[in-house]
Order: C-alpha cells, then sequence, then structure tokens
C-alpha cells in the first residue's frame, strides 16, 4: 500500500481520480495522522476532522485537487461557519466565527481541495515564529524545540509532517518563505496582485500574497494555475500568464543571468556559516546547470529606506487591523485581547498621520523602482540569497520582553531580512528546501524572479528539484509510515 | 492649403511622414496660433516656443505622432529644465523647475511629440475648473465666460480652439472627461496602471489615470498605444492589451449589452434637461446601431459610500501633496502659497490618522466590488451616462468664500458627479462631444467599460464618432481658418 503522506497534492489527486482510492478514505487518512501528530506539533487551532470527512463523501467539485485534504491558515483564509481567530485572543474570547469564505478558499475549494482545519499563526501574522499567546506554539517537524516560522508556520508544519500535502499561506514579509524554509517545503509567494486577496482590496498596501505551502514543485505551479486571476472589483492585478505555470515544471529555464549573494544587504544581520555555504552551493549548482552566476544584487537594497519607510506603515497597518477586528465583533479592543507587542505597535500606529503614511508609501514604491531596475534594466533573470540568515530558531525569542514590547517584532528582522524587501516590490519569490545544516534542519534558498515572472522561477525551481532533490527527506515527526531519514 | 488646425494628429503626422509639411513648420503654426488665441483663452501657463521649433527642426524620435505640437499639462506631466507650479502660488513664486521628465513625458516625446509649453490647471487639480489664482481663469473656446472644466482646461482649451490636436491630461475624479466635455473633446481616461505614473507609485491612491484630450477617437487609441504599459518599479499595472488599440477603431463592437442612465445616481445632483435629452439620445442612437440598450446602472454607486470614504481620503493626499511640494522646494509651505481651499483641505487632512485613511481606501474598495460586479457579474459592457450634469458653468463659481474655504470644492461635486466613481473603481471611460445646447455649447456623454476594457470603449466610441461626427464642428475661439459653425 502506498504511504499516502508521502505523495504530493498532484499525486493524491491523481490517486482518486484513477479510483485507487476515494475522496473519503483520501481525506479520513489525512484526519487519522493529523490526530497521530498535531498533538506533538500543535498546528492545528480548529479542527474540521468529521465536516471534511462527510464533504469527501459527497459530491466535490471536479478539480485538479479534488480529494486532497486540505488546510486553511487561520490569518486570512476565512470559511464561511468557521471559527477565524488571527491568532487573537480578542477573537477567540469572543468565539468570532466568520460568515463569508475568502475569494481564495472559494477557489481553493472549487479546485476539489477538502479543508481538514485551520492553522495556527502568530497573532496577525505580526512575528515570524507561530508562538501565539492565543494558542500556544506551533513545533517544528525537524526539531520540536524549534521555531517553524511564520506567520504560515501552523500550515508548514503540518505539511512537513506529512499530514497534508500542500496548506494555505500568506506572505506580507516572508510568511509563506520562512516557514517553508524553516520546514524543508517549497513556498512560493506570487507576485502582486497574482491570486486575489478578495473580500480585502488590498492588504499592507499591497505587500501580502497568498497561496501556499507545498513540498513540490508541481503543487506550487499547478496550485497557482488553480486560483490566479483577478476577483471581481480587485483594485488591480497582475498580467495573466500566457499558459498555465504547470507547462513550465521541467521546462528548460535556457540560461539564466543570476545574480546572488550570501550577505546582508547591508551588514546589519549575521548569516550563518551554514546558510552562507548552502547558498554558495546553490550558486555552484545553478553554475553547472549552465547558468551565469555571479555575485550580485540591487544595491538599493542597503541603502536603509526599505526599514524607514516600512516601519510606520507597519505600525499604522496594525493600528487599522486592532480597530478592523473590534468592528468585526462590535466591541473595542482593548490590550487584554492583544499580546504586548501587538499592542505597541498598534498604539504606535495610532499616533501615525495619514499625510506620515503616504509619504512612507511614496519611499517603498520609490525603493521598489530602484530594485526592480536590478532585473528591468541591469538585466538580471534571478536574485539567489539565502531564504533566511539562520537556523530555524528555537522557540521562545520572539515575544515581547518587560522592557521591551517592540522585542518580538525586532527579533524578526533577522528571518524577514532576505525577504520582505519583495514584499515591497511585489516580485515573485519562491523558498526551495535544497539544503540541510549537519544537524539535519532545513535551509531553504531563495530565488526571486523579475515583476510577474513566475513562469521563469517554475522552469528555474524545477530544474533545481530534479538536480537535487528534497522529496525522500523525511522529519523527525512523520505522520506516514516510518521515516526514511534524511 | 489644408488648415492645419483642423486636422488631428493621426493627420498632422502624415503630413510629415508624407513630406507635405515639414515638422518645424507644423510645430511654427502652432506656435502661431497659440501666440493669436492664447491671449483670449488664457491656457498657456508656460510657453516654450523657441525651444519646440528648434527641437522640430532637429532630429526628432521617430515614432507614430514626429512632428506634432503637444502641449503638457503643468500638474504631473514634468519635463526636466521646465517649470512645474501644478497651479500654486508656492511653487511659482518659488521659481520651481522640475529636474526630471515624467515617465509619461519621456514616453510621448518617443512618440515625436513636439511640447510647445505647459498648460493651466486648477491649484493641484482639486477643483473641476480651471481658475486658479496662481494664474488666473482659463476661458472656454466656445463661450469665453464659460468654464474649460478642470484640471486638465488648460489643455482641453488648446485643443479645442485649434492649437494642437492632442495635450496631455490627467483624470483623478474626472479631470480628463470634464474638460473634454465642457471643450467638445474626446477625452479617454484609461484604466488603473495602463499608463504609467512614474516617478510616482501611485496618485491619490491609484485613483489618478493619465493621457491626454484629442479631437478624434483615433487620436486617443494612438496616444495610448504609443505611451501604455507599466514603468519600471510601477507598484501593479493593467493587463496590456492583446493587439494595438488603434486597431480597435472602426471595428465592429457587435451588440453590446448597454445601461444607462441620465438621472443621479443618488437625487443629490440636478440633471440639466439638454444634457438629459442628449444621454437619452445617444441610448436612441446606440439602440439604433443594434445594441441592447436598457436604463439601469450599478445600485452601489448611490448608496453613499463614495463620499464617504472619498473625503478623508481625499483631504489626506492634499495635506501629505501640500508636505511635498515643501519638501521639492526646501521651504515650508504656508497659508499664503495657497488658496483657501486648498489649505482648508490640506488642515483638514492633517487630522487624518492612518487607520482612518486605511478605513477609508477599504471602504473604497469594498465599493469597487459591487460597482465592478454590475460588468462581471451582471454582464453589462457599457454603462452610458451624461459627462456632467450641468452645461459648460460661468466661471468665478468654484472659489472659496469668506464663509466657506471648502465652498470651491463642494461646488466641484457637481461635474464630477457621474466621473469621480469611476476613478474609485479604476474603470476606463471615455467623454464624447456627441452634443450640443441650444446655445451652441458641447455637451458631452460618457462611456464606461468593464475593467481594463479600453478596447471596447475605443470600438463603440469609434462607432458612435462614424454614425453622429462632430468634426466639423468650431467653437467661437478657433485659431485656424475661419470658422466653420456648429
Amino acid at each position: 500500500m502506498t504511504d499516502l503522506a508521502q505523495l504530493d497534492a498532484t499525486d493524491q489527486a491523481r490517486l482518486v481520480r484513477e479510483g485507487e482510492v476515494s475522496a473519503a478514505e483520501l481525506v479520513q487518512s489525512a484526519v487519522d495522522r493529523a490526530r497521530q501528530v498535531d498533538p506533538i506539533l500543535h498546528a492545528l487551532v480548529h479542527e474540521r476532522f468529521d465536516a471534511a470527512v462527510a464533504d469527501a463523501g459527497g459530491t466535490l467539485p471536479d478539480g485538479p485537487f479534488t480529494g486532497v485534504p486540505f488546510v486553511l491558515k487561520d490569518l486570512d483564509g476565512t470559511m464561511a461557519g468557521e471559527p477565524f481567530h488571527g491568532g487573537t485572543r480578542f477573537l477567540r474570547d469572543h468565539g468570532y466565527v466568520s460568515p463569508v469564505d475568502s475569494e481564495l478558499t472559494v477557489r481553493f475549494r472549487q479546485a476539489g481541495l477538502v479543508v481538514i482545519g485551520r492553522s495556527n499563526t502568530p497573532e496577525l501574522g505580526l512575528v515570524t515564529t507561530t508562538e501565539p499567546e492565543s494558542y500556544g506554539p506551533t513545533c517544528n517537524p525537524w526539531d520540536t524545540a524549534r521555531s517553524t516560522g511564520g506567520s504560515s508556520g501552523g500550515s508548514a508544519a503540518l505539511v512537513a509532517a506529512g499530514v497534508v500535502p500542500v496548506a494555505h499561506a500568506g506572505d506580507g514579509g516572508g510568511s509563506i518563505r520562512i516557514p517553508a524554509s524553516e520546514c524543508g517545503l517549497v513556498g512560493l509567494k506570487p507576485s502582486r496582485g497574482r491570486s486575489t486577496l478578495a473580500p480585502d482590496g488590498d492588504a499592507w498596501a499591497g505587500l501580502v500574497a497568498r497561496l501556499a505551502v507545498t513540498r513540490s514543485v508541481r503543487d506550487a505551479a499547478a496550485l497557482l494555475d488553480a486560483v490566479e486571476g483577478p476577483g471581481v472589483g480587485d483594485p488591480s492585478w497582475a498580467p495573466r500568464p500566457e499558459r498555465p505555470y504547470a507547462q513550465e515544471v521541467g521546462t528548460d529555464p535556457g540560461a539564466l543571468r543570476i545574480g546572488w549573494t550570501a550577505a546582508s544587504w547591508d551588514g546589519t544581520v549575521e548569516v550563518d556559516p551554514q546558510v552562507r555555504a548552502a547558498t554558495e552551493a546553490t550558486a555552484s549548482l545553478l553554475e553547472d546547470l549552465g547558468h551565469h552566476v555571479e555575485v550580485a544584487h540591487p544595491a538599493a537594497l542597503g541603502d536603509g529606506r526599505a526599514l524607514e519607510h516600512f516601519l510606520p506603515a507597519f505600525s499604522a497597518w496594525v493600528a487599522r487591523e486592532v480597530e478592523h477586528l473590534g468592528e468585526l465583533v462590535g466591541a473595542e479592543p482593548t490590550p487584554a485581547g492583544f499580546e504586548p507587542g501587538t499592542w505597541a505597535l498598534a498604539e504606535a500606529g495610532r499616533a501615525i498621520t495619514a499625510a506620515q503614511y503616504l509619504r512612507a508609501l511614496e519611499g517603498l514604491h520609490a525603493l521598489t523602482r530602484d530594485v526592480v531596475g536590478w532585473w528591468l534594466v541591469d538585466g538580471y533573470d534571478v536574485l539567489l540569497t539565502p531564504t533566511i540568515p539562520e537556523l530555524p530558531p528555537t522557540l521562545g525569542q520572539f515575544g515581547a520582553t518587560p522592557e521591551d514590547p517592540f522585542a518580538g517584532v525586532m527579533r524578526s528582522a533577522s528571518p524577514a531580512h532576505f525577504t520582505a524587501p519583495f514584499n515591497i516590490t511585489g516580485q515573485p519569490a519562491v523558498s526551495l528546501p535544497l539544503h540541510q545544516s549537519e544537524e539535519g534542519l532545513p535551509i531553504g534558498v531563495q530565488l526571486v524572479g523579475a515583476p510577474a515572472r513566475e513562469d521563469v522561477l517554475v522552469r528555474l525551481a524545477s530544474q533545481l528539484e530534479g538536480a537535487q532533490p528534497w522529496a525522500h527527506r523525511r522529519p523527525t515527526v512523520w505522520s506516514g509510515d516510518a521515516a526514511a531519514g534524511a
């Protein structure tokens, strides 16, 4: 009997399509695996086990992933009739249930995915670890003393442990790529406007993009195909691809011009030697594959503007989001409902004027022009960097301290160092689990494409996956048959 | 000898291409016409006559409009080494000269257009008439006691009087379409992201779109072809057309489903009987042309959300813009540098918090979803409305009063009533000069397309232009040979 846990979503869907397994059996097996490992991982915050099995036993939409078990992240992937708490005590204590499906939820379900539950997330996705006070820490399947990253850490843990093959994730500063890197997964952050944010207009002024964490490149491509395209009334959207991304998988990328760096943009962050070595090794591999590889990156990333303009905007978004949650439940938000770091950010954000906010956006837009010119004017195709500069951090480092409510947020600057700039620019970027540390911890590398060029990224990621596969690796906490080892 | 003033830009460019006239002669003729009528119209605020003739006598880029005289609006169409005052005393008194070409200026000039000057605009484009205190009122060529509309009123006057065939214009609430309507021109506001705003990131959170006012539909289409497409690092951009818009001119639009209204969305604005009759006549004409025409419009436009959420955002944009002008010249803005209405708006805007601003944007985005659904869910192709509900207003109505600094802004609510919603939604819309009042004043009608569907608008506008041409009409103030009359 096939170990269902080890199959990616494409293979699981094929089994259903070919009648090898029923959707109900497939979903039941995921529920069984969740019951087995979630007590260790603490990755699911709301179970939907019985409803999922019932869904799978009924008539499912006929899509590319019909019958494949799935998880929605409890930050934005709202589903009508299901809880939505965003990692906050505030919504949890109000027992908030979402009245609506997000458009992305609609599309995931139209693709045939079956939602078995909702995954843990840091409060409002503000830090790069998944340890909210509301639901407690999620543990990394590769080392349960370590973080899964954030903010899609709950989703990443469940995929890494083999519970579901793919899970919903969103990325406003690295929240798809960082958990992917820390949990040994593929994390594709789509271009701004590629996957609709409806019913939101934009989120964080366009910095947030949403999709999933996956184990294979082909799953990331096919999922993007399934959900890409504007929603009705989206304020803007990315140019549509000329052909499905799934067709880019295995397509020769040609000889690309690739710049890479394994050093902090501006010297503010230390890069772990093992991470540096992994990035260097990827650069060598790319050279071996026939690409033109050189040490190069957009100079503007080191000039300090990113953080200068991001911070006031970030705090303003938090201020509005806290206020918005109050509107959702019809109650005034109070410090008791939020973590000290969240509340301090909201307080700072409440003091930001609209004019200050607009000035910050202008700064981010101007920075974007300079950064993107590296691709569109200087002519590079792809930038290679570490995904995060460190090994997956141990749990317990990202909270506020009595002296400094911003300590957790500031601790997030390191994991987000290489990822966040491409939320500002709206470019597509992917983290690939190409390496492991001496201790057996996952080390991801990031590939960043020109605006709207997911096609190039998928071709290149697929080439790397073929040259240096990772599918055989198993974490310590694995919900399928006995681990094959790293 | 051909009356050059009566030719559109496409025909003027052909004369140059075919050697019938040199670029220098063509530009000189425009300069002569400007000298003849601008003392009456007061539409040019900065002349560039000698430089333009010199440009035309040198080597011009080989583009679709090589040698055609052109005017840049003095609001955003910056040109390196030329004044940029935005209708303000503040920049005028500082003698501000722009160090940079806007990307749109670059593209206009790459298309071969020759800039003979900069046109008048209301201060920061905030009201729908072109009567800044800094440079005085621009007069309407059809009746010099009347407004040209705003904010592209200077450009519209010069095109209407035959000085230049096309002129740069921008539209944040109707500022292309309203002057087109009041001056008897074609005013196509492109979709959000169709023509780059670089070096700006966005402008008014995506409400501003920039292009031109023209006399023919084919000029609007060909100009859009010449300049469309993203700039390097634009935060987002519209999907590119499948073929040039010029090819849509004369293409059968098929039988479209067209809804129309000649009444205010919400009863807040009175529609002049002649304007109503013009809109009704257009509806009849569209029916005669084989379209499915019915009285219908998006209900959400009447629910009050547009103004509720627009006003705080608008004042915040003004606050930031005034501050930005101070940064440009390195001096603190003071009330002496600005009109009372502008200053009062900026003062109001300074009191808006970032969270209030973000809440307003959320409201505008949610409204957009409901409005756009009329096209994308209900299945309409085009909405027909009046462009403005009144005849071109007489000059002198749009200033602040001693009692009410906001009087001018509030007076603008009527002309912008039918246009501004489609800045919020980012849809393409065009004003066509299909009608005239009993007094011989231009009356425009507006056609609004689905998001990014300029192709449909160009086909339909071209069909209407063929069925009911306007090219023969001449205003009272006409810079070419003796007027042919209406």
